[in-house]
Formats: C-alpha cells, structure tokens, sequence
C-alpha cells in the first residue's frame, strides 16, 4: 500500500520545497516582521514532513490488540510510543497513576415476560475484519462505572433518556419508579440516561442503538459500509462526569502512590442503578414486546416495529456485577525546552487508550500527534528552538473517564495553573471539515491556522471550505449573512467529552479541540469494529486528513510557541459574550412566554378540549411564570469587556509597525503573563452550584447534557432548572470575573500603550 | 351489539325533546326573526334524529360485499339505498351513465436482477376479519387507468415522486430515462406520480405504501391495530384528473346514451406508462436491490434497509394488461320540492362506490347522508316544508375518477348553472375533529353550523374543539394568536378528490366538504382491510361521529333550504383573497430570493467547495432571477372586493331589526339570485391554462399536486413553472373576475339599501 503512494507524495515536497523557496511576507499577528519571515519559514518546513503512510503503518500497529485501561497491550503500546518519540531526539517520558477501573465479572439482560428472550451481548467476529476475532483480549459490551446489580421489572422506552422525555412521559401518564428503562444512545452523553433515570425512579437502565442513529437508516452497515450493524455495541463510561472526572477515588488531587483515596462506598460518582448498554439486534425483541402509549413521532426510531412506551408487559431481568479493580494508567510525557520563555507552556494531547481496537477513536488523532512530534524533532534537527516550552502528551484512560489527563494535570496543578498558556487536543479524525471547539480568545488565532492549511480533497484553505459548509448548510438567512459578514467563523464552545476538560474547566487554561470530520459517517463508535479494516474502508482512507490535521495542530502547536506575544484576542471573546448574554435573556423570555401560554391553555381548557378521551393524557399543572431577572451585572461587564477588547485591539495596532510586533522583550514578558492568566480570571475556586470541581464561569458540559457545553453554566442552568434565586446570584458572580478580566486585558493595553 | 346503546340513546331523546320545548330565539343570518325561531325548532326536531345504531346496520349491509364499479352488489346497493330513500317518503329515482373502467387482465411485478423476487400483488383474507375472504369478489390491487404496457428494466427510487424529488434526482446525477421507478404513496395525489415519472422518460411506475407513511411506524398494524400491514395494498386511480376527471370517453358532456364517446387511443387523461401499487411486503425486496447514491434522509421510510435510490442494479418487469370495458354506473337521486324558492337548489352529495368493501370509503359518511335524508322524511311528516328544493345524491364511480358525480352534472350542467346555490359534499368519516373545507363565501355560514353542533366526546360545541385544536397545534405565535382573535376559523380551500370537484370547478357552484376525523388514524386505505370488522373496531367504533355528522350536515342542508337570504358573506372571502395575494408576492419574493443565492454560491464556488468529492453531486446550473410581476390588477381588485364586501355588510346590518331581517319578499328574490351567481362569477369559460375544463379562477387541484389545491392556480402554477408572462396575463384574468365579483356584491349591497 505504501509504494502506491509514494509518487504523489514525492510530488508533494518537490512542490513544497519550490514554494519554500519564496519568502513568505505576511504578517503574524503576535510577531514581529522579522520573527514573522523566520517563522513562515519553519511552519513551510513543519508542514512538508507529516506522511500519511507513516499514520498508516502507526495506526496498524497502535490497533493491531486491544489496549483498554489495565491490559497488556495498552502498556505496550504506551512503551511503544515512548520508544518511538526517543528514537525522533525527543525528550520523554511516562508517567503512573493507579486509578479504580471496573470491568464485567457478570452481565445479563432477559426479557423474562410476556416471553422470553435472552440478549446476546455479544459481538460475533466478521471473517473480513482480521481483528475483529481477538475475543479473548475484547472488553465485554458494558458501561463503565455502572452499579452492581440484579434487578427484575417491567420495562419503559424513554427516548433518549433526557429530562426533556420525562416530562412528556408524564403527559402521557407514564412513570417509571420501579421500572427498567430502556433508552436509545443520543442527544446526551450517556451517563445522563442512567442519572435521570434513577433520580425518577427507576431500577435499572438499558442503552441502546438505534438503527435510526448510526445503523442502516443512515446507510449501508459493516462491513457492507460503515454504519452500525445489528450486533454493534457502543461500550461506555457512565460515570457521573459532570460532577468530576478522573478517578472517582482521588477526586481533585492526583492518583499517584501517597494519594487518599475514598472507599468505593464514598464515591459520588458510580451510577445509582445497573446499567447495560445493547446492539439493536438485542433491543429489537425487548421494545416489540412493549404496549401502552405509542411513542410520539420523535421518539420512534428506524426497527421494523411500533415504538410503543410501556410500562410492560415486557418485564426485564437486568444483572451486572463489576470487578472493582485498580489498574495502572501509562501517561507518555514529551517536553520540547523553550528559549525565550521556558516558562511559558503550550501542552497538546490526544489519548492512546481505547475500548477495544479503537483505530478511530483515539488511534486516527494520535497517529497526527505523532507525526507533528516527528516533524518537531526534525525541526529541532534543523535548528529550530520554539521561544516556549512545548509539551506533547499521550494520555491512558480517557475512555473511562478522562482518567490520564485528569490525574496528570491535578497532579501537576500548581506548575500547570502557572506556565501553561495553552492546551490544544485531538481526540480521533475523519474525512471532511475542519471542526474547531475552544476559548474564545483563541478564535482569531485558531481561524488564522485554517487559513493557512490546505484541504486536501479541494485545494482551498480548510477554512475557505468550512465556510462554504457554514453557507450551505445555514438554517437562516441570518446565520448565512453571518457567516458572509463575520471575519473569523465562530468556534463552538467546548463542552466535555476528551482531555482538555480538566485543563479548562478545573484548571482555566485556553484549550482548543480539533478535528476533520463530516464526511465519514459510520456507527462502530466504542464497538470491537472500530478496528484498522474499518477505518481504512470508510474513514480516512489514505490518511489525507490525518496528514492535514498534523498540519493543522503543528502550525497551531508552533505558531503559539514561536510568538513573540501569545496571539490571544479579545474582541472576537467580547462579541461571544454578548452572544451568550443575549441568548440568555432571549432565554428566559422564552421561558415566559411558555409559561403563560401554558397556563392560559390550562385555565381556558383547550389542552383537555383537544386532548382524544381513548389516549392516555395528563396535563400540565399551572405553573409560576419565571420572574424577571436583574441581568444588569452581566450585561455591564459585557460591556466593560467590549471596550477593554477594543482598546486592547487599538493599543496593538498601534504597536504594530511595517507588518510586525515592535515591543520590548521586557514589556513581552509582563504582557505574555497578563495574557496567560486571561482563561484563568474566568474560573472561580468555588466553581458551579453543586459541582465545586468545574471552576470555569463561562463554559462547563452540561450537568443534564454531558459533553454538551452550557455557556455561562451558573445562570444557563439555573434558568433551565428553574431555580430563579440562583440564577440572581450567579449573575453578580459572572459578572464580577467578567469585569476582573476587563480590568487584566486593560491593563494590558496600558502595558502596550507604554510602548 | 344494538341492545347496548339503547338506554343511552333514549336518555339522550329524552334531553333533546326538553331542551326543544324553550324557544330558541337567537337570530340566524339571512332568517327573519320569525323565520329564526321556526327554524331554530326544526332545526332541533332534526339533530334529534339520526341514530347510530342505524348508520352501524347500513354499513355492515353497503360494505357487506365489494361494490366497486361494474359488480353486481354496487348496482344491488343503489337499488336499496333507492328502496330506502321511498321507504322514508322520499322522490327517489336512479340515473345511469355508460363509462370506461378498466380492470384488470394481467399483472405482474418481477425483480429479475441481481437476485429474483415474485411480487405477491395479493392482500392474503384474514381469519378474524369476516369480509376479507371474499377474493373471487374483490378486485385485485391496481392502479386504474394505468397504460397497458410490459416493460423490463432498471430501478430507480423516487421518493414521493412529485417535481421536487427529481431536482433532488438530477443533483445526485441520477436519470430515470427508461427505467422503472418505484415511489412511495403520499404528498401528492397518486395520479401525479407516473406522470412526473413519464414526463421525466421512465418507462413504468410502481407505487407502494411505505410503512413510515401509514404502516407499523405509525401504530400498531391490522388487525391488531388499525395501521398498515406488509400486505395492504392501496388501489386507485391514475386517470390524469387535474386534466379532467369523469369518464375519460366523454370529457365536457354526460355520459348518457347519445353521447359521442372519443376513441381510446384519443383519450388524454390515461397514464403513458404501465404502473401498479405494490404493498410494503412486496416493495422492501425490491428497495433492498439497489444500490447508488444513498437517499436523502427524508427520502428514507421505515423498512429496516438501507434506502439507496439506484438506477440497479436491481431489474424490474412489469407488466399490467386491463380489460378495457365500459361499465354502467348507478347515481341515486332524491329531491325535495322547494316550496317558496323551487328553482334554487341545495345540492349534497356522497358517493356508495367502493374499492372493495369500503367501510370507511365511503359508507362511513354515505350512513351519515341516508340518517339525514330519513330525518328529512320526518321532518317532512311533521309538516316541514323547506323554501328551496334540495337534492340528495349518492354518486357511483366516485374511485375511478368522480364518474358518477361529474358524469350527472355534466349532464344537467344547464340546470345546476341556472339553479344550484350550495353543493355539500362529504367522503368518509371518523373520530375526532371537525374537518371542513370549502368556499369562502361559506366560510362564516360553515362556522356558525358548527357552534350549533356538540362533540359527542367532549360535550362542547365541535367549532370549540376544533379551535382548541388549532390553538394547541399552532405552529407560530402569530398562528396561534389569529386562531384566538378571529371570529372564524379559517376554512381550508377545495383541492379535489372527490365529488366537489364538477360543481365547484366546472360549474362554479359554492360547495363545502366536511367530515370529522384525527383521532381515527388507520392504514386501509382502499384495500380489502376497509371492512366493518377494521371500522367497527379502530374507527368511529359507536358512531357517535356518524351521527354527529348527520346533525352537522343536515343542519347546514337544513338552514340553507330554509334561509330567506342565503347566508353567503362576503367579508371573510374578501380576508382570503387578500391572504392569497399576500401569499403569491411572498411565494414571487422567496423564489426570487432562493435563485439570488443559489446563483451567488454557485458562483463562488460555495456548492463545488461543500461537496463530498466521494459523493455524487451535481451542481445546479446559474438561473434566470424571477423578474417583477404586476400584482396591480390582483391588488386592486383584492381592495375592490373588501370596499363591496364591507357595503354589503353594512347594508345587511341595516335591514336587520329586532333579530332578524326585514326585507320584502320580491327583493329577497332578487338578491338571492345575485348570492347564487357570486360563485359563478369566480369563473370563466375559457378555464385554466392548458385545462379548460376547470374554469374556477381562484381553486383548482394542483396540475403536479392532485388533490391537493392551489389557489388563484393560473398565476400561481405560472410562478411555480416559471412561466412569467402567463403569470402577468393571469393577474389580469383574476383581476377581471374579482373585480365583477366585487361589482355584483355591490350590486347586493345597493339592492339591500333600497329596503
């Protein structure tokens, strides 16, 4: 397969060599004209070395076993990795941490009324897939972090498993106190299922997918094509991560040898229920068995039957019972000295563990990892010498729950808090977009890489062709004005899910995330599937991408790192949070206006009048229209910040002499600290409402979502939970660490003006 | 089965004849205040009347047995809906009609390639469904007035078929051209899918009920549930009836004796390729053969396969031979002399044809008409005498294309011009709301019936439960604030479909279609499964609905015969040709704005950058922008019509005194034959663009949407088919007949100001 790639790629850096060879005058925001030309100059070198063939032979060997938490092979492939970033002159590393990591002793899921069925729980081996057959080695289908258990009860279908569901279950009179729940995997992350679940009720928890989701509805199944097949199980945590992650032993310190660890019994954040997850093919006869309510419209997936919700009379034997084991994480550290600022740290990390083969997910984002960091060493070869300190990471355990990154960086937190400016992660790759999560004052600079990285399907910039996506596939007509109109595209903000979580919400460090992605659909996501055979038929199949996003990451990686002044922006922040305030208010007013409208319906019968007397129907109770909210403390220090963004921009510009920074490298210095400790002014050491963990203000994964973001947790949530007073008093919180960041980039741009 | 509804039925009897003994006083638009009360009494009498116990004991003798066209039991059903109708003192006679309709000789469905498959094309008896054994009677599933024609060859998915799915085809670079398409049932009427398939140069049509559509996705299926199961086939015509409907052999004239009949070969309203409807069953091995791009998600239905849309590699032979014969149809007749206004009729019909056996379509509602017309032979032996002569009609041959119903009015099309003032049509019925449709110079008239009318399941009126429908349906805010602040709920306008069509759209007679139903969802639409047993068990179970639709269409026949002034209003129709020209500068403006920015992505490259390179995509090419159309003519003759609207009011208010009209007898004549001419003037001879027969200006079924309506069609179909001077020519037209309408109220109205 190599050799069929190799003209082209010899084209390639012949092409790359010639355009090298022109000086490249652009400027580099953070630089100075001549730092701008030398630096042009290495990321034109950078960018030439990444080879998708190497990514492949990489992928092969990181996914040839399985390599979970605790196995053989994930410590091979850790000695591995470290081995081979030895063997780039690169200084490295591993780190230990022992961390409580349950695995499946016993599991059983029958329906045991009105007949019986025994679930397979299984995912047989396919003769055209040669990893597929390791089962020895092979994690059963489970969820991590599920409660032991052994329970028998009618079963109810609750969608997706969010609270929004229960709400409607409860117009249709349904409850689910004593029953087994059975919900698709979707729109939350999947430990919100069981959460919910229990705090209404219920006794247990099946997850299944839904061949409406990532199954044949969505194309042609594996191997045939490389969506979800009917044996296809997604494996999973359900750990209870919105309220921490990492270890549930040593929550906020890390798991290193003298650490105190809780008993199991102290731990907040196991699940209160057992938990299974299942392929469709195990689902399929478990929800034909259900009657009672039909299930609303959306509620039905893509099986051949009638979706309807029970309760019964399908009655569910539900066991699981884990080996409650602690197990040895393989962190592998690389560190890249600075020059100038060795205090200064950009971190980037992608994990190396998996649920089982895990060649998309993590293996296809780590083989970028390593191909930047053999560009890097290659770089240093030449004489590159980054200004700041860089370090690369390869973490064990995310899949768990951000297990190696989380005991890492709190183990590290005092050094981390003080020189790390930047984390930047990755978590697996695809074909397709380029998709960007991250600080908001990374925007500017994270939309300038993509400007400067070519697509390789369409030899445009990865960001001409993200926003031809954005245009297209724009809702409205003012969301596709916006993205004429707006210079920089929006970057979403970052929930959780993957390894920057504690960097950001418990630490305060502008993170990013990264990857391609949209045109490789499949569904064997934490199945035995997601294996080398899959990837190279339906993902990345020449590694093209994989190639891109080494590109990508490492020009971010270096541009960071070689700057004169760390390129943080604040107008592009400023004009998020007047975003995120607007949303807020339009929130709440939303709220009302439901509210009213609801109530009005109730008094004036017409939920009753419509209602069919032959269908079950409870409807609401007449509910307290939500008060109006003093949103003044936000709003002002919105504003605080709009014009510390604007003075800080002007103060630049001013400085910013023949297409480049004309600083003082002592002036750099107080300014490069003003920045770094920007992310850290929008945390609070008392952290959310109920949650002290995460600390940051601005963004936090939704403690009812799971990965998904909710922006301005403190107020957003307190909204959404109805819970007014709170709401009050996290405006005045938001508002006090917006106004205390207005105050740093202030005097930053006095600093600046000095000049 | 009737010995359980007795008591409750006298209970009720019992209510009524208490209630009726207070006087009635409110007043009745276009009733003195005598006339008022005396109707209003009558009009009691009447409600109290029909029965459901009844309306059950007909339907199980009309759908005993299949009655389509041409079978011994559909001639042996008019002979006793005749015998009936005597029975209960009514002037009954039969008219007959000479037609074509095929049937069919040969039919056959074959997947030949890559593997092979028999389509069944057979709905197999059930056990516990008594009428579904009676094979040698049924008519076997067939599309009638398909071409003949045998033809083989490749497949290809339509999705629905209508012109929206072929620009869907031709961006994925997928022909039809010569090769069969399969498309499923829905969103149009299904005539229209082999002539879009034609007109795009396939050779066959097959056309299939997807399960998404009304099988198991949306409930339980037949018989456990009323639902769709795989072997339900939907019959039906494909006679090109936005064309003409009525026996193809006769376009213009009646279908009697002396007619001059066209040569098969001459006729225009046949399809131009063989096609036949297939049940799911029958459709998902076919569905699973192909291959090529994957559908559009809102392509896919609920078969559990992958839906690719081809061309292959799946092969198809289809063949369909009919016998093309002429049958006699069997229009049952009653007339009930008028005794002030003999020469003005009340027209209400409903057709006794059937598919097959036809519970639901149409005895559901033909049950309806007989318990009103036995209550007006009561009526009338209690002394009852209506002003102006009514006509009740049972049509034959409504299935194959409105034979019955357009073959008698083509037939008396002289006298119904001259005399008809209303046409009340219904189809079927079911549980749940009040549906009505119609013209809108009915529309407040229709409005006040049904605040007359009480909801058998919620004891309020049927126009309160509608509105509390519509408030809870809303889609929009607006929406929802319109349906509370108007005094009327806006009717919907007629498409076709059934036996409206001929007086509405030929003859320009103001008609209406009313039936209750969306609590009554069920999947048996023209198959053998629309029996008593499915009726009796998942539809209006104790036809408390029939009964409530005889009341609600008796009283409308009833106030209508008796009225002194006919009760059109002129106001609300003004409001909805004011909505409809509101909505064609609107359409004119979207389709203007989406060729804007379609031509600014296609030339900046945006759809070439977006797309998937591994995916078919072919971009649209730069169109013309719409241009300006005069909207003058419209407007202005919109605003002439709110002016004459607003005068007649006024002037009506004027001569009301003391609750009730006051007005001589000689001007009353006078004016109601000005209300009778109002709908007529909505029409012109020379008809619509390339379809002279329909000659309404403001309704029309869609020329590519079958039933469904489009109104103003002639400038709105030019707008929709680009065609931009027959756009402006027919603002003209409109303009023209709105403003003789908008001179004939004024007319009315100065008539009225000289009482």
């Amino acid at each position: 397969m190599a050799h069929r790639h190799l003209p082209l790629l010899a084209v390639l850096v012949l092409c790359l060599t010639v355009s090298a060879a022109v000086t490249d005058d652009r400027a580099l925001s953070g630089y100075s004209a001549d730092s701008a030309r030398a630096e042009r100059d290495w990321e034109t070198k950078f960018r030439a070395i990444p080879n998708a063939d190497n990514q492949r032979e990489y992928m092969k060997r990181l996914s040839a076993r399985p390599h979970n938490v605790g196995t053989p092979y994930d410590q091979d492939n850790a000695e591995w990795l470290l081995a081979k970033m030895k063997e780039w002159g690169l200084d490295a590393h591993i780190e230990n941490f022992d961390v409580l990591f349950p695995t499946p002793k016993e599991r059983a899921v029958e329906l045991v009324e009105p007949t019986k069925f025994t679930a397979s729980l299984n995912e047989p081996p396919l003769s055209i897939d040669p990893t597929s057959n390791q089962q020895a080695e092979q994690l059963p289908t489970y969820n991590a972090y599920s409660a032991d258990g052994d329970v028998t009860a009618p079963l109810v279908y609750v969608n997706y498993g969010i609270p929004d569901d229960y709400e409607k279950l409860e117009r249709l009179g349904v409850s689910v106190k004593g029953a087994v729940v059975i919900a698709r995997y979707g729109e939350s992350w999947r430990g919100i299922k069981p959460k919910v679940a229990a705090e209404h009720g219920a006794v247990g928890c099946l997850i299944y997918s839904d061949p409406r989701d990532d199954g044949y509805f969505e194309g042609d199944v594996f191997p045939e094509g490389g969506l979800r097949n009917q044996n296809g199980v997604q494996r999973g945590s359900v750990m209870d991560m919105p309220t921490y992650p990492g270890d549930p032993l040593t929550p906020g310190v890390g798991a290193g040898p003298g650490a105190k660890r809780l008993d199991l019994n102290q731990v907040k954040t196991l699940t209160k229920i057992p938990v299974l997850p299942l392929s469709y093919g195990d689902a399929q006869p478990l929800l034909a068995a259900l009657k009672g309510p039909l299930a609303p419209e959306e509620w039905r997936g893509a099986l051949p039957i009638t979706y309807h919700i029970g309760p019964g009379p399908a009655k569910v034997h539900l066991k699981v019972k884990a080996n409650w084991d602690i197990k040895r994480l393989y962190d592998v550290i690389v560190k890249i000295p600075g020059s100038t600022y060795p205090d200064e740290w950009i971190v980037r990390g992608n994990h190396h563990d998996a649920w089982v083969n895990g060649a998309e997910d993590p293996i296809s984002a780590a083989v970028a990892l390593l191909e930047e960091a053999r560009a890097l060493g290659e770089l240093q070869k030449q004489g590159w010498k980054p200004k700041r300190t860089i370090l690369y990471c390869l973490w064990d355990g995310e899949e768990p729950g951000l297990l190696g990154s989380t005991e890492w960086a709190e183990t590290h937190a005092d050094q981390l808090r003080q020189h790390d400016a930047v984390y930047i992660n990755t978590d697996g790759n695809g074909r397709g977009y380029l998709f960007v999560s991250g600080s908001h004052t990374l925007e500017k600079f994270l939309n300038t890489v993509a400007r400067d990285i070519e697509d390789p399907e369409k030899k445009i910039s990865v960001w001409k062709r993200f926003e031809a996506h954005k245009i297209v596939d724009s809702k409205t007509d003012e969301d596709r004005k916006e993205v004429r109109q707006r210079p920089d595209w929006r970057i979403n903000a970052l929930g959780s899910g993957s390894d920057y979580t504690v960097f950001l919400d418990h630490l305060g460090i502008a993170s990013a995330n990264l990857g391609y992605g949209g045109e490789d659909r499949g569904g064997i996501y934490h199945s035995i599937y997601d294996d080398f055979y899959w990837y190279t038929h339906f993902s990345d199949t020449d590694f093209s991408y994989g190639r891109t996003l080494s590109q990508t990451v490492g020009t971010a990686v270096l541009r960071l790192a070689d700057a004169d002044l760390l390129p943080f922006d604040f107008t592009d922040f400023a004009d998020t949070i007047h975003k995120y305030a607007d949303e807020l208010e339009k929130l709440l007013k939303k709220k009302q206006d439901e509210v009213i409208e609801r109530n009005q319906e109730i008094q004036d019968g017409v939920l009753l009048a419509n209602a069919d007397p032959k269908k079950p129907y409870v409807p609401p109770a007449v509910d307290q229209v939500p008060p109006h909210l003093n949103f003044a403390p936000l709003l002002n220090a919105s504003e605080a910040l709009t014009r510390s963004a604007e003075h800080y921009q002007k103060a630049l510009d001013r400085v910013t002499k023949n297409g480049g920074l004309a600083i003082g490298n002592a002036a750099l210095r107080d300014l490069n600290a003003k920045l770094i400790l920007s992310e850290r002014k929008l945390t609070s050491p008392e952290g959310l409402p109920g949650r002290p963990w995460f600390r940051h203000l601005i963004y936090a994964p939704g403690f009812y979502t799971g990965y998904g973001v909710k922006t301005i947790p403190g107020v957003r949530e307190a909204i959404e939970q109805k819970k007014w007073k709170e709401a009050d008093e996290q405006m005045v919180r938001v508002g006090a660490v917006l106004e205390d960041e207005a105050a740093l980039i202030q005097s930053a741009a006095a600093e600046l003006e000095k000049q």
